[in-house]
C-alpha cells in the first residue's frame, strides 16, 4: 500500500465543478489502494480577492493579520473538497496548517517550515480516510497562523511527503510534465520521463515555471520523489529524482529561455580588486536582482563588466550605473534591453566535453551572434538578440536531437 | 480601568468602510482607558456566500467540514479589523476560536461552549493590545473547528465577558436599544434604560429580535451585565441586568407582538388524561413548533384543545389534526391563520394584581375581541384578529403609559 501525497493548485480547484473533478481523481487513486494525503491551494482568484480587501484598508497591512486573512483561502478549499469526497461515500478529513501542526518560524508572509506533526494524519490514514491539507500555511510555536508566501503549497506537499516518508509526491498542474523546451515554441518538444533535481532547479529558475523552486530544493534535500502531472488529462507526467545509474543517457535534458532580460555594460573600469562589488552594491541596494554576471580580463589595465537584469529594472539599473561611472573612472556605460537568454541544461554535460562548442557551432550556422556566455556545472547560457530567440531554440533542439527519447 | 467586551454583528462590519468605522469607535473606547475585547461576526452576506458554495456540492454537507468552511467568514473580519486598528497606530491582535481556546463540545453546527481559555488574551491586554475575537466559532478537545450555529457571535461575546469577568458586555446592533414596543408601530415607544434578563427573554422570544436568546440566557446565568447599543449612532442603549432594589418601578416594561401566528382547535375531544400528548406528538414529529397551548375544562365530558403555530406551518398542522381527529373521536377541527399575538411583559406584574384586568378592559374599550389568553409569571399574551394588531398595541401602550419613563 503506497502512500502518495498529491497537490492541486488554484486553477485545478478554481470552481465547485473543478473541485468535484479533483474528488473523482482522488477516488480513482484511492481505489488503486493508495493511502492519500492531498494538499490544495485557494480557489484561483480568492487570494487576490482577499488581498484587495486588505489593501483597501492598508497598502502594507500588518504581516500577522495578513496571514490570518489569506489562510482562509485554502481553508475554504479543504472543506469543499472533503464535502465532495464524503458525498461520494469516501471518508475524508480536512486539516488546516494549525491542525496538522505544520510548525514554522514566525516570519509572517514568508515563513519556513521547521517541523511537521504527523500523529493525527497517520491515525486518520489508518482509518481509511483521505486527508486534505490546506497548503501555503502553518503555525508558529505560539499558535500564530503563518503563510509560506505565494505558491508555497508545493512546499507544503513536499514537506508533508518528507515527514510521512511518502512513496511519491505528485504535483498536479495545468501542464502534463516537464518538456525539453516550450512546446508552444518548438512543436517537436518532448515530455521528459525523468529529470534530476539539479536540472529541474536550472530549468525552473530559467523560466520553465512548472514548480516552485523552493519545493524542488526541499524535495532534493529530503530525497522525495516528485512527479509533475496534469490535473486535466491522464498521463505519467515527469518524475523528478536523483540521478540514477540506469537513467537516460542524454547529455542535454532541456532548453530553457528567458525573454525578459536586459544587459548593462560598464566599459573601461580599472582592472583592480573590489571593482565588481563597487558596481553591484548600489544595484543590489536598489533591490534590482542581477541574473548573469560576466567580466573579461582586458588587454590594457581596464576591464569591461557586464550583467543582466529583468527588463523592468533596466532603466533604474542604467540610472544607477551612470551615476557611479564617474567615480569608477569608466569610459562609458552601454546597455541593451532587446536581448534574451537561451540555456542548455543537463547533468550529462558534466562528464562530456564538446557540448559548448556544438552549441556555439549550431548558433553560428544560423548566423546568430552570441553577445554573452555564462556556464555552470550543468548549464550553458548564451545571450543573443531578441529576434533570434525562436530560431536559436529550434536549431539547438534539433541539433541535440531532443525530440528523440 | 474597566474591561469591556464589545460585539459587532455582520451589518456593522459589512464592508471595508464599515470595518474602518468600527475601528474608530474602538479607538474612542480605548482612549477612555478601557481594556477592550471585541467579538465580530462575518461580513454580512459572507456566510450565505459560503453556504451556497457548500450547497452546490451537497444539500446536506458533512457538519464537520461545514464548520471548517463557515468559520473562515469571521476569520476574514478579525484580520481586516486588526489591520484597520494597527494602521491607526493602535496595537491589536486577532484570535480565532482555536487560538482563544473557546472550548466547545463536538456538536458541529450547533456546538455549546464548555470552557474558555483566557491566559493569552489577558497577556495581550496587559500589553495594551485591543483583542479581536472571531465570533460564532470554537474548537473541540480534539482540535476540530466547531460553530455555535447562526447568530452565535452574541453568545461568544457573553461567554468571553463571563470568563474574563468583564465589567460589561456591549452588543452593537442596528437599533439603539430595547423599546417598550416597536417604534415603527407606536411612535411614542420609548427606549428602556434597563430591562431584566427575564423580561428580555420574553421580549426576544416574542419577536423583538434584538439579541440571540441563548446569549441572554448565558448572560443571566453568569450575571454578565449586557448592554444593547447602536453601531451607527452614539447613545447609552439599554442595559440588561438583574432586578435591583432601585430599579424603575414600572409594572410593564414592554409590549411584544407576533404577526405570524395561526391557531388550530380540535373541538370536543374526550376530557381524559393523555389526550394532549396524543394531539401534540404527531405535530411535534412533523417538526412543527408549537407556541401557545390552551385547554379549557369543558362542561360535558369533552374538551376543546387549542394551540398556535407559525403561519407557514398552518396547512401542515391542519392536515395532521384532520388525520388524527377520527381516532380522537373529535367533533370537529377548526383553525384561523389571520390572528396575531400581543403580549405585555414586565417583572413588575409578579407583585401587582390588576394588570390582566386592565389589559382586557383596554382591549374591550376598543371593541377588540380576545380569542385566546395565556399567562406566565411576567407575561400576559392574548390572541386577537390580525386587523386589530396596531390598534391593540397602541391602546395598551397608552393605557400603561409606557411613553413615560
Amino acid at each position: 500500500m503506497a502512500l502518495i501525497v498529491q497537490k492541486y493548485g488554484g486553477t485545478s480547484v478554481g470552481s465547485v465543478d473543478r473541485i468535484e473533478k479533483v474528488a473523482e481523481k482522488l477516488i480513482h487513486s484511492k481505489q488503486q489502494a493508495h493511502d492519500l494525503v492531498v494538499v490544495v491551494s485557494a480557489m484561483s482568484g480568492e487570494t487576490n480577492r482577499l488581498m484587495l480587501l486588505a489593501n483597501e484598508i492598508d497598502a502594507n497591512p500588518v504581516p500577522r493579520e495578513l496571514d490570518v486573512l489569506l489562510s482562509t483561502g485554502e481553508q475554504v478549499t479543504i472543506a469543499l473538497l472533503c464535502m465532495a469526497l464524503e458525498k461520494r461515500g469516501f471518508p475524508a478529513r480536512s486539516y488546516t496548517g494549525t491542525q496538522v501542526q505544520i510548525l514554522t518560524d514566525s516570519a509572517h508572509n514568508k515563513a519556513r517550515i521547521k517541523d511537521i506533526g504527523d500523529a493525527n494524519i497517520r491515525q486518520d490514514l489508518d482509518q481509511g480516510r483521505i486527508i486534505v491539507v490546506a497548503g501555503f500555511q502553518g503555525v508558529d510555536d505560539k499558535g500564530n497562523i503563518t503563510t509560506l508566501g505565494r505558491g508555497g503549497s508545493d512546499t507544503t506537499a513536499v514537506a508533508l511527503a518528507a515527514a510521512l516518508q511518502a512513496d511519491e509526491c505528485q504535483i498536479y498542474t495545468d501542464v502534463d510534465g516537464v518538456y525539453t523546451t516550450d512546446p508552444k515554441m518548438v512543436p517537436e518538444a518532448r515530455r521528459l520521463e525523468r529529470v534530476t533535481f539539479e536540472e529541474m532547479l536550472e530549468l525552473a529558475s530559467l523560466g520553465s515555471k512548472v514548480l516552485q523552486i523552493r519545493a524542488v530544493e526541499f524535495a532534493g534535500k529530503y530525497n522525495v520523489p516528485l512527479r509533475v502531472l496534469s490535473s486535466f488529462e491522464d498521463g505519467p507526467g515527469t518524475l523528478i529524482t536523483y540521478e540514477e545509474e540506469n537513467m537516460e543517457e542524454a547529455l542535454i535534458s532541456g532548453i530553457a529561455f528567458n525573454r525578459d532580460e536586459a544587459k548593462l555594460t560598464i566599459v573601461g573600469v580599472p582592472d583592480q580588486p573590489g571593482i565588481a562589488s563597487m558596481i553591484l552594491e548600489p544595484i543590489s541596494d536598489a533591490n534590482v536582482e542581477v541574473d548573469m554576471i560576466v567580466q573579461n580580463i582586458a588587454a590594457d589595465s581596464t576591464t569591461d563588466f557586464t550583467f543582466t537584469v529583468h527588463r523592468n529594472d533596466y532603466t533604474r539599473a542604467m540610472d544607477i550605473l551612470k551615476k557611479i561611472s564617474a567615480d569608477l573612472q569608466a569610459r562609458e556605460v552601454t546597455g541593451d534591453n532587446k536581448i534574451v537568454k537561451i540555456s542548455l541544461v543537463g547533468v550529462g554535460m558534466r562528464s562530456h566535453a564538446g557540448i559548448a562548442s556544438k552549441m556555439f557551432r549550431t548558433l553560428a550556422a544560423e548566423a546568430i551572434n552570441i553577445r554573452m556566455i555564462s556556464t555552470s556545472e550543468i548549464k550553458i547560457s548564451v545571450v543573443v538578440d531578441e529576434k533570434y530567440l525562436e530560431l536559436g531554440v529550434r536549431a539547438l533542439h534539433e541539433a541535440f536531437e531532443l525530440e528523440k527519447a
